[in-house]
């Protein structure tokens, strides 16, 4: 049956996954360059983009089929998203107005809309992102909203496969990192379950006053039942990197101050040692990963020796966003859909 | 014969125009996506888009062709469009050079250009899309100028037909409504001539001082003597909504002031209840529809409860835009073109 | 076997130079547009481009592939280039990221980086765009970089032929044309390669301060032994322009105060006769040419007269663009490659 969906990894089973992942596999092995012939896939962006703004227009492509690119700036003056107001300023047109008409001209729609980092039980909620999809009648990918970014955890769940890293008993740390700015938490809470799902015993690490949010943490723990993998949450990051299979990094906003920059631009004043690096894999497997969505900040969130070093398997990352979205857009448009 | 140019309904017989339609039903409910394989549609946005952006790239997707969009900040610092100048401040290009060049990548060319509203004679006479002609030849597509929106009327006679708004006899209001600006004129010209066209009653309701141009509402007088239409102008918008099948509302310029944005600005500053709202419809037919081409700005054309209610029709408008656009690509570029 | 770079006419004997050409002519009498299906182009443009953009997608269109377009500023607030920086400013990604991703999405690259115009041997030796080119696993296209622009060589020598004008025997003059800017290298030192490769008796005429960099007047001249050339500087526009096939104009920046704009601008302040102008031809051939790869300033490098007159055959040059291109990318990635 058409996949009418892909929001969230939850919303499958390890075994969906499976399956998406080897209709990935195959259509990496053997294209099929006329399978979404005359199908469109309409990008809206509401929030910058490079890997998924190529990879998706790229999967569009090797299958045959296209897509359009729109954003708030090719619009008059921009898109208003507020509902109930009278647009008398600057914008000429509405989101109620622009979403239904995209998804007009398109087989399937995929939006993008970060986080606005103001409210925490909105943004887990996943509030904006939920109100547009009200607006959509087709086919629908999540491509990163306030909580979620599915494509990446399929990405990463294809790399890990291919690497060999172990599925029940693979340690997974999943691993704060510095950043100048509070990012969002759609990536590590997208992560965090898509390891807990592949059934590997996932760490969460970072400093206090960044923990996960409770929701979160239980909802990937109910996975980790299902798969037979566990989860925890410290702070103790030395205890944390011992044994790891991979490290996971990913910059994210403080939890205990969401929406306040500036008391979490205090907080994380003192963190720049949240610097992956070398070191941090000393007692880690000989073989362990290092994994990161990107972009990232050299030098920053991690050094270039780890970046350019033989643990980095992030343009390996990068690249199977491509094959896994062409498999999520296959089980949308393709044959037998 | 291959179609070479889509500037103006008034160009083509209601026959022919009926025609275009039935042909954009039946790739609407048979594609034929390797109809354009190969072939290329060039598309130059001088002015913003959404609509017209999205579903003629879709447009040419869904039929196995392709398109690209070159809008003047793609080239180095700008388009040049006055003549005769010399060209040493900060644009570093001219369209006399950039609208030959885009047309020998393409099959056919879209261009764009909103009206100056500087000399109402001028833009009568679509003196700069005009120009712009005279630089092409391959089959050009008139994507809005000074005072044509040939896509939009076509599309909007699609829908009319699809919800069976009778041709002779049904009552067709075009409406001015408010805006915190000055808009072109190319919308509500081309929507009257297309009613007329199309032989319906057509009563343009508008304040005084926003009279639509003697040549304009000429044109639409012949058309509708061909068509068995009428057409009349009014200020007394009780009286024109009576027994109407659509009201369709349009934001326009001051005719009496044209290119005096002051005067227009004073003028139009007390007209703010020229906002279509549901009193509008009291003495309209019950299943009388709301049209708009949008983008509009709610809250102040038309109130969020007319949009959002079962009269509206915009994005059955909208999506119209790609079918029957569809059809002019096909008749231009298809097979026995 | 498949090309795998295209970067310099020189890096090819005037045998395959004429078989690509072949090849080009071949393409657009008789279309292939299946020959790309499913084949994907990434386009990274870090300066911008008109003619480049669109001739490398209508490229790929009509040979029935795709491509995508990034620029920095499709990013997060750009991309970094600089090696060995720790990335808290603004930029959130580098380039070191962004061309293996970017390329991991691709069948074939091209990049489009002008040169920085700071440091002549930098320039010279294509210092950034080598550095790019080490991040790229792909077959690799130079859409212009500091000092080569095949793309446009290739398509200028395609005019040439097309218009009869001699190979050996035929005399072709590149001369600077006046420009308020310093401009890059690129061009110039590609269409003087590019000719001498052909065979001609090539004149570079410029005024005092502009000549042509020492190994790039040597290159052509190696090239001009091979093939029956001849290549002359000189500041003689008057004699230069005598008997001359075609006059190629390009501005360019002063050799002599590389990099140093102030000294430039002061150069070049009395230089405003360098616009070619019909009396430029009076000593030329009758059937003498102007070519130029455009963008064009009007009134500044070239008058309109000369422009918009017969001798003109720029539109020419840009529309070979693309038939060029269409070999190179058939090369790398068609039946066969």
């Amino acid at each position: 049956m058409a996949l009418k969906e892909f929001n969230d990894l939850a919303d499958f089973s390890a075994a969906q996954v499976q399956a998406m992942l080897a209709l990935a596999a195959r259509l990496q092995q053997r294209p099929e360059p006329q399978a979404l012939a005359g199908k469109v896939l309409a990008l809206l962006f509401l929030s910058p983009s490079l890997r998924t703004l190529s990879s998706f227009q790229a999967a569009m492509m090797r299958l045959g089929g296209g897509s359009f690119v729109i954003s708030p700036d090719m619009s008059i003056h921009g898109l208003e998203t507020r509902s109930g107001i009278v647009m008398d300023g600057v914008a000429a047109e509405h989101l109620r107005e622009a979403i239904p008409v995209i998804s007009s001209y398109g087989d399937a729609l995929g939006i993008r809309a970060f986080a606005n980092r103001v409210r925490l039980e909105d943004d887990l909620a996943d509030t904006e992102y939920r109100a547009m999809r009200e607006l959509v009648r087709i086919p629908l990918i999540n491509m990163e909203s306030a909580i979620q970014h599915p494509c990446q955890s399929l990405a990463d769940w294809k790399t890990m496969d291919e690497l060999g890293v172990p599925k029940n008993g693979g340690k997974f740390v999943l691993s704060w990192a510095w950043h100048p700015k509070a990012l969002p938490l759609a990536v590590p809470s997208s992560t965090l379950h898509m390891a807990a799902m592949r059934g590997m015993d996932v760490t969460v690490v970072r400093p206090d006053g960044f923990a996960l949010p409770q929701p979160i943490m239980d909802k990937a723990r109910k996975a980790a039942e299902t798969s037979g993998g566990t989860v925890r949450e410290t702070s103790d990051r030395k205890e944390a990197l011992e044994g790891a299979h991979v490290i996971y990094a990913k910059e994210w906003s403080s939890t205990r101050h969401y929406g306040d920059r500036v008391a979490d631009a205090r907080l994380r004043e003192d963190l720049q040692d949240w610097r992956v690096d070398d070191p941090w894999f000393a007692t880690a497997r000989p073989d362990c990963r290092f994994m990161h969505c990107l972009p990232v900040r050299r030098g920053v969130a991690v050094t270039d020796r780890v970046l350019d070093g033989p643990r980095s398997v992030v343009i390996h990352e990068a690249q199977n966003r491509m094959w896994g979205q062409m498999a999520v857009l296959y089980q949308m448009l393709g044959p037998g859909a």
